[in-house]
């Protein structure tokens, strides 16, 4: 089984990746880009019947910086 | 409107984020985990109306590299 966690900034935590996207963006041209944010997805590969509360421990333990990241697990 | 593009490095492309995730899982005794892939998603805040082909655009010239990356858009 696959799932997918995705890991973004919390609303309000400055992303000095995405401004730069953003910025970029706006020199290529790009003028409809209001904002961007920027995060990163882990696509794990599971032995088949993993409990999804084990991905949420993987999440907790190594995977997302609670204090300023939040996270969203899906089945893929 | 929002969409979230999704990029991740092509299957066979070496990705060494993923490897050193899969071990530290494993050195944390998540057994359970095969494989990791890990990629970015970049949740861009467009202005209404903005046609989803400009967003393809925008993957083209900046935010993928399409020799070894491939992306996917959906708007959330």
């Amino acid at each position: 089984m696959k799932v997918a966690v995705t890991v973004m900034l919390k609303n309000g935590v400055l992303d000095p990746q995405g401004e730069a996207v953003r910025s970029a963006l706006l020199g290529l041209g790009f003028f409809d880009v209001k904002g961007v944010r920027q995060g990163k997805v882990i696509e794990l590969d599971l032995a088949d019947g993993t409990d999804l509360n084990e991905v949420d421990e993987m999440c907790k333990q190594l995977l997302v910086n609670s204090v300023i990241e939040s996270y969203t697990v899906e089945s893929i």
